[in-house]
């Protein structure tokens, strides 16, 4: 196919299939990847976002068609993203990857199937890489090749097959193949900036260094994944909760501390506590001081106690 | 004092430093701020690269005189670089490095202390995360704010305390603390990527994200340097070298794909192998698959081999 696409690999052509199809060259490339390499049970799931009139509504109508010709099931949906955001106050980017999450989360229920193919490429993984950095807290982090979310509130498995391919060689691929697809696209996401890392900024990058900088922030993205998953080894070899579920102050203070904040962060939220973000942790490892106070207050009424070398969970 | 430099709560003001002013900004903001706390056993370390003629006679009178008035000891070196560089074909980056680390080695035997303290601030630390992400391989690394390096055949305890101070607050304090420094100093680095990335790179960032990214790209650092922290921890802590000092097989392939790279690394710089690099590593890896052929050659004529569920290093 000209294609590299490790996933094809073990991947099962006659299991049930969601793809995000908006009808870009993105995902147009992965729908036909799909169809050539023998994929039969596949639902194209597109929401139009209402955003642009009657291109929208070229936008599913071409989805629909090319779906359609390839005998796989064609899911629309179709949201008013203004009218959405006008009444929840939410940016363009978070309404329309919340709308997008429903829709698809709807997708799953209807056709009984939680596995969701995107078109992201390794371009796009490059500009998210830049742009997490940029935006800080996140380091190098990208988009994952197989992740799971919860969209709608359903669990889902999210696969990117394409995430490793360049956008050049999709185009190029999709152009001798004679394939069509739609362009500029709505897709609700932050135009302006991303418009603006991979028109200005890559380019000027790339000038720089006199070389292609988008692999090596592709690489950064599987490194940094690369220690998450380290971090996940760690937490759980290290074993600092005692058989009474409670975290070992002692224990914990011996160990780096990234370790520290992971240990931690693992155990409330397998206490179930959601909306934990980077200063509450900071003042939960905080409590590994000796000359810091006995307990933090925790989000929903609950805290997080010391007391005799230990560190305890209380709910609300 | 006006600026928050951490390094400055433990510092021994009676003990003996080694400075590297090269009479810029950023050293000699340093240089004051020994002075103003007290240290009173500082060598100011000065080299003249011999690439700006007068300019470069006058850097190191500068540093003399202000030196001298601060009752410090001045040591002055001087090489010529461009007949080094005509020598050796290293580049103007790598000639003047090792042409700095021979000049800090011998400051360092002429007075008996391996501390070597160098005036690098939050701005230089952002230039080089960002320079290091481009150039593939190392991820979002940065300087260190204490690292030992082996600067011409002797062990030095590198220190950055400004590592964490913007450069805008250094001239400030200088400013209105009436001290001097001398404009474009030769610091002999690559001075046209370093400068493009401060003067177009960064500050497009900047537009992009609406916000000073430099802060995100120190943190960055910093949690590079956590993530690495971890790694050493978890080599030490994982024991996959039996008592015969060989790599352990089967307990290595349980491990994520980072740690194995990181013992086996370990495993290899304890036998003594120098000039390991990524390539090699992968090739060493690659022995714990079980299609792989029995043995990876190293450089100096030894090999690592895989024998009976084991990996044994083999010296030339």
């Amino acid at each position: 196919m000209g294609l590299e696409i490790p996933w094809l690999k073990e991947a099962s052509r006659r299991s049930r299939w969601l793809a995000g199809v908006s009808g870009g060259l993105d995902s147009m490339a992965l729908l036909h990847v799909l169809k050539e390499e023998g994929f039969r049970d596949v639902v194209v799931c597109h929401l139009d976002h209402g955003l642009r009139g009657e291109e929208s509504a070229g936008d599913a109508e071409f989805v629909n068609r090319v779906g359609e010709e390839m005998d796989f099931v064609v899911e629309l949906g179709r949201v008013e993203l203004r009218e959405i955001m006008a009444a929840s106050g939410a940016s363009l980017e978070t309404a329309g990857r919340k709308a997008r999450h429903e829709f698809f989360g709807a997708c799953a229920r209807k056709y009984r199937c939680g596995r969701l193919l995107l078109g992201h490429h390794a371009d796009d993984q490059a500009e998210t890489v830049l742009w997490n950095l940029m935006r800080g807290s996140l380091g190098c982090r990208g988009m994952e090749a197989l992740v799971e979310i919860t969209m709608g509130g359903r669990k889902m498995e999210v696969l990117r097959p394409l995430l490793e391919v360049r956008k050049v060689d999709l185009e190029r691929w999709m152009r001798e193949s004679g394939f069509g697809w739609r362009e500029d696209v709505s897709n609700a996401e932050n135009d302006v900036v991303r418009n603006r890392l991979r028109n200005e900024a890559l380019p000027l990058l790339e000038q720089i260094a006199n070389r292609d900088v988008r692999p090596m922030l592709v690489k950064a993205a599987e490194v940094d994944a690369g220690w998450r998953e380290l971090l996940e080894w760690a937490v759980e070899k290290v074993g600092v909760v005692d058989p009474q579920g409670r975290l070992h102050v002692k224990a914990l203070r011996e160990l780096p501390e990234i370790l520290q904040r992971g240990a931690i962060s693992d155990f409330l939220r397998s206490n179930g506590l959601e909306g934990l973000n980077s200063e509450l942790l900071n003042r939960c490892v905080g409590l590994l001081s000796v000359d810091a106070g006995p307990a933090v207050n925790l989000p929903g009424g609950g805290y997080l106690r010391r007391r005799a070398g230990r560190l305890v969970f209380v709910g609300q």
